[in-house]
């Protein structure tokens, strides 16, 4: 017995891994697979490596009656209706926009625009399984988070907990898939080679969710966040400089008492490369302290498309319908 | 005293480069730089490594009075017109497109459209120095070679000006800076990246241009081009595979007595990389007898930009208007 | 039951991968891999994206008692004498290197050395499953074919065959992983990034192994084959000019007959790219008719550590252990 | 004219592009090129798009006979005896190397090991021409700065020299050119493409070198500092954090009156990437206030073995020989 599946904006990147990742689950069957672009076009033809024989449809929801769950992968304020509409009819979802990941609507208003639906806002879980796994069991809607938070929560989760961070500043770097499929000439590939570059300087959008996370774990502060754009196609390294982490003589020991028995989480000694991770749902952290400065340095990488966006959408859905939590991801 | 001249489409990469050779140079003075797009934002801003300190202007011929020379970087089909009106106005002109490069309307409508400016094929002369030097020095117009072309020209001449041409396969690979500036799914960095792929087969625009040159070597046959598009910016390698070569002892001495005293060709031992000519005017070209198969295999090396564009017509423009060669492109 | 296995050279690339896709198989239990070099470092230190917790242990064959199969990824030359002694303990073996794949001790000789095992040839099975697929389920010795081998026999073998073949020219592409993991100039970053260039002209030591598959599928000839290294890291690309193959009306068919059963090959109506195939042990090719030369050209591509040479040496591996053809590796 | 001018290390990138440098500079006369392997070897074999067209001899003072200047580009260590003999002779040197400089012979000890020529610490001058071009003037003995100094000492000496830095950190990003030509498992392209780590961490022997100067600006702090390496081949993007910078109204102000007249110096509003300094001695600086957390932040790209090492040796060998400080460079 197979749980149906629909994966609503499967033409961009992030979708479409989705797409790969659930047509090869032992316990859920792709239904459809629906584009804003591309209708028409089969999704092994758009993306042969994922090898999906789906043709993209237009958005009809008349069409999907019998689904249980849905991926929806919409940009960012596109998806809030979609979403409210499948809730409707009962679909559990999980969201990759950043839509129901801020808790606080005035918030969302300040970095994105007026939310659409702040009344779903409540029924919203933030999707990071090592923080959240039990409410997204019972979750009918998971907001996954943003590629950034999710390798920027991993790394700092064990500090913030212990109340180890004063201040804090951190530099990311992400391959050009973060974003996204459109092509512009900040995607073109001479304009990326041989380039490296910072963007979204100073107010990157997922600035406000990393705060929210942070304080929520007990850490409430403002911090410094900015994105650089790197010369490959997938992959994220966050490096976090933490001033007040070195109070505890050992910061190793937090993190192996909150990842040991993680399986999504590998700590290792010398820094991570974010190859390490390719095309796995893995984020690895190292942790260095800087004895001179008196701050803690904390590295971490994950693949920006999967545990960054779809992998770890497969990961909630297995923890919504009670599977194994690694199935088709591992 | 420096010579005026102006460049028209210089949004685009080619355009761009010109300006930049043409801003740098000791004998002409770039009065004015248009586009079709990006009208009003200023050259440095769109391409900072290229310094011109010029804002791209929309197209109005009346402003453009007193200009002695141009460089017209329009795309195929669309540069006829206007190279048409600045002949008309007794402006020397070099064309980067397709537009002038066919002697024969009938073959150019073949694989373009109709020709719209016939009557001015008579007057254009194919671009290449090493072969039609003095041709050049009188034009008023001048077809600036295609980027493959022109390597594989300087490749195969002395071969087919010899009769040592019976049968070719060109298999040539290029950077993705020769797909241009438009930015599309073939140029996503994330398509290009860790990806490598034929295109235009069987019947690449470039192939008549080829065999017309070879032809007017003494080689008239039908050749076999395939391009493939690999993960860099810039930089052309073409592998021209001859049949029939082998019958001459010395191969080498072809070469040598063809390019010897070419300042821009240099002959080598050993197969050149595209490195070894990025951001110059040089072609590289090493030659190689197959004793297994009888045949011979050359291998020919450009920057794209450079010696298959913008370097050349500056090479062009330096010998229409009597300068050394090599000015300002050294 | 599953079957113990042993990696022999897993510090390289190749040794490796075979490693980690025998580490995850179902039916074979990796029981040891030793090297050359990193002696004592776990393989999941040296390779972590390939996750396998295994130490890298110096060769001694005493400590391999009761291990049923081996995998040898020594270099040419290296292997024969490796691959003997574990024949003598009746190990079933896929050998990586080139020491077997040559029927002809003699032609051997010409391109490597005097081979120091020639008795072992008769044993040997070119292992190219889709072509001897009968008798590498009974062989004890299968010489997993060279990677351009492996792209090229699939592209042409359905022409050979119909005895379409008059003449050839492969103008093959591959990623920098192929030259393996000697860290040399050639192999240095800064070398390869933004560079192209042909290497092993014009003596290739991969062609007389595709000039003896060639004729064994009845297209006895001379090939030209010429091998370029590209910026990637993975996957190659294979295009062939062959003279001869128009005579037949429907090329297609004669793939679609010999592909269409083939759970590896794909064919396509579009040229492939090296990425459509990346980290799979497909083979992906497409056939094209140019009119204007009488030329048919085929492309085809796969990832060269993979269908090149590790996953196909597993295919190879369940197929001589009577276990499902695509067992961990599809 | 011109001054003779030896090239000491010339088999390396810095030393082989200071070679090139000087070989074409109008005021300068390459005499000779030494190096440590390689000897024999043609510069141009070796570099072919560098087209110096001299042989690599080995190191022999007697030969050097009459010339004036030297550039050492030998590795951290190593360079001070080879210094020390040259100043005997009266050669006026710029060392690329780390040797000369710390003032203080105790601090290089701690990063580095015993000084071998500490008595000659006194005579060096540290040669970032913007911060001591009189001093430079006068010099017999310059220490080239670092790269990454260089980069973060022109983005920071504005807001140091203002009093206006209270904490620091730096994440530093660099091509990997910048590891040197020797070849390693970490500068072999398939470990650095696709792939992006943190190194030296958390000591880089850059930050003694950057604390120093921040020092003499009036900034004496401990800082953090951290590299990491991108797959791109040239080029250094630099990210400074500063906590207690925004005390000031006009932030852009002060750097415009430092910079406004230096040629090597560009300010720009957007931040910088790589490219836009790519083969050029320019420093691109883009400062930035983050309100939020009332730090300022501020980028600087310069391409790591032009300004970060052989260009702008070049622009200090001008001063020194009282030449127009871009001569050769611009």
């Amino acid at each position: 017995m197979t749980h149906s599946v629909a994966v609503f904006g499967a033409a961009g990147y992030t979708g479409a891994l989705s797409a790969r990742l659930l047509h090869r689950h032992p316990s859920f069957s792709l239904t459809s697979v629906t584009a804003r672009s591309d209708v028409g076009r089969r999704l092994d033809d758009l993306y042969p490596h994922h090898r999906v024989p789906l043709e993209l449809e237009e958005l009809d929801l008349d069409r999907q009656a019998g689904v249980e769950a849905a991926v929806v992968a919409y940009p960012h304020g596109a998806s809030a209706e979609l979403v409210a509409a499948l809730r409707q009819r009962d679909v559990r979802v999980v969201d990759l926009s950043a839509d129901f990941r801020l808790r606080d609507a005035a918030v969302y208003e300040e970095w994105y625009r007026a939310h659409p639906e702040p009344e779903l806002l409540e029924q919203a879980v933030y999707g990071l399984p090592e923080r959240y796994r039990d409410q997204i069991r019972d979750a009918d809607l998971v907001a996954n988070p943003g590629c950034y938070p999710t390798a920027a929560l991993l790394a700092l989760a064990p500090l913030a907990r212990a109340g180890l961070i004063d201040d804090l500043v951190i530099d990311a770097k992400s391959g050009v898939s973060g974003a996204g499929r459109a092509a512009t000439d900040k995607t073109h590939f001479v304009t990326v080679d041989e380039n490296l570059s910072p963007y979204g300087v100073p107010r990157h959008r997922h600035t406000p969710e990393i705060e929210q996370e942070l304080a929520a774990l007990g850490a409430p502060l403002r911090i410094t966040f900015t994105p650089h754009l790197v010369p490959l196609d997938q992959g994220e390294l966050v490096s976090c400089y933490v001033t007040g982490g070195v109070r505890t003589g050992d910061i190793e020991l937090l993190y192996r008492e909150m990842y040991d028995s993680e399986p999504f989480v590998e700590l290792t000694a010398t820094p991570p490369g974010v190859r390490d991770v390719r095309e796995t749902n893995i984020c690895r952290i190292s942790v260095h302290r800087d004895e001179r400065t008196g701050r803690v340095i904390v590295f971490s990488v994950i693949d920006n498309l999967w545990k960054g966006a779809a992998s770890q959408a497969v990961q909630n859905l297995n923890l919504m319908f009670g599977l194994p939590e690694g199935e088709g991801i591992s």
